[in-house]
């Protein structure tokens, strides 16, 4: 049996009771460590508040290595711990279809994720379009295809969240080159980075929509007790000083009456 | 203090740690009951897993009766239960601007919603446009403005989660009249309902963007045991027997061979 559990997004106390009953019968123990992070706690104080061993999983366990968790779900009941729902991420779906193609028995325990835990900026969740990703940009390597799609939800006057990039466990290109396993030190994109790299695209497309004077909110570790949200234009956001990961940032599309009002009191200004 | 606490949608169990922790520890515990319905249980037994006495709130109560919740609020500690994440519902975003307007200090406990949940039905969640809600026609009353907006999702490739109308504590136009306090049974609009809304709308349009064939999903009693997920086109849609309540459907853009592989894994046919 292979059970999908939520952790939600702030620290050990917000799993649901259920899917805290269940981790507390398992044999195994997964927790998936490269699509997002517990903002309140490390994994040493979810092993202590569960009272077992946790086998923290990067993206080569769970991807490569989904062989050897759906095998030991065969034989043994295993949790696989993902933050915020489990489902957040599409590699995570693609888990769960692969264990039961091999007929073990599967079964999910929801919980919150940045995607309905936005509304605490005050937008309202029925006036935002698509979810796009902005991925760190490297060198010459300068994806745009995400900003198409702000645009998009803009012109239809809605509001676009944008969950920024992490990088966990990378290697350099010459450590790949080389074979060697030395990692870099985790990345988390701020919405001082996102700010500038929209920004750039902004100004290569003398873009008419999206400008510098879109109003924009920062929305930073939402859901743990040092949550914060500040709405500003997309030139200030450059350099806001936000504090620690993670980011996420909101394109605001055109907000009705209420959202106006509820924007004063869930966001600072800058 | 205020806490809005979200339930998921389950039952008793699926409150987080946390959130389980606050209620226990609460004077007054209100429990939001207009805007959904938790799928596996009752209030007693909620009130039996807690320990404690609930209020149960119609829209009345929440609405018009704000000042008393957050008047409590003031002098007491009062935990605000909602199904589903508490911010799912704009209204709760009211209430917890209107008791932050008294200086009553606030506090969210997040929890999955259907916003979330739905990717259990194989689609992916970064594929969703805007979300609507289908309302009950009621004789000449007979909204179509959501359709414009599940074609703009359609046009640009997006899946549309639909959410269907609940009606809870309703007086007959009669009742009001005569100022009756005569409350109609519940009604949760079915799959069948709202695809029947849909027809008629793709009827009296001669739409073609969105069609009898059009593939939908039946997404039913999200995150109880008795969960389902049904795929088939909208004409189909009219007939199938899904059971009881709560019911969502979504409407399908275009899929991704990804999606398409899924929807066999996660969804059954009719």
């Amino acid at each position: 049996m292979l059970y999908f559990i939520g952790l939600g997004l702030g620290d050990a106390k917000d799993i649901t009771v259920k899917g805290l009953e269940i981790v507390k019968k398992r044999d195994l123990i997964f927790l998936e460590s490269y699509t997002s992070i517990l903002g309140g706690c490390s994994h040493q104080e979810l092993e202590s508040f569960y009272g077992k061993e946790i086998i923290v999983s990067d993206r080569e366990c769970v991807e490569s290595g989904a062989e050897r968790i759906i095998e030991s779900a065969g034989e043994k009941n295993v949790a696989f711990l993902v933050v915020g729902d489990p489902f957040g991420a599409t590699t995570h779906q693609d888990l769960f279809m692969r264990a039961m193609e091999k007929s073990v028995k599967v079964e999910v325990i929801h919980n919150t994720s940045i995607i309905n835990a936005i509304a605490s900026c005050g937008l309202w969740l029925y006036r935002f379009g698509e979810i796009i990703s902005i991925p760190f940009w490297d060198g010459e390597w300068r994806p745009t295809s995400f900003f198409d799609r702000i645009v998009d939800n803009f012109e239809r006057g809605l509001h676009t969240l944008c969950l920024l990039d992490i990088k966990v466990k990378e290697k350099s290109v010459e450590n790949i080159i080389k074979n060697r396993n030395i990692y870099e030190p985790p990345r988390f994109m701020s919405v001082n980075v996102a700010a500038q790299q929209l920004l750039d695209i902004v100004q290569s497309r003398d873009s008419k929509d999206i400008t510098s004077q879109t109003q924009c909110i920062a929305a930073v570790r939402v859901g743990t007790p040092s949550q914060r949200f500040l709405t500003c234009t997309l030139e200030q956001m450059k350099e806001v000083d936000m504090g620690g990961p993670l980011h996420s940032l909101v394109v605001i599309g055109k907000m009705n009456a209420v959202e106006e009002e509820s924007l004063k009191c869930f966001c600072e200004t800058s």
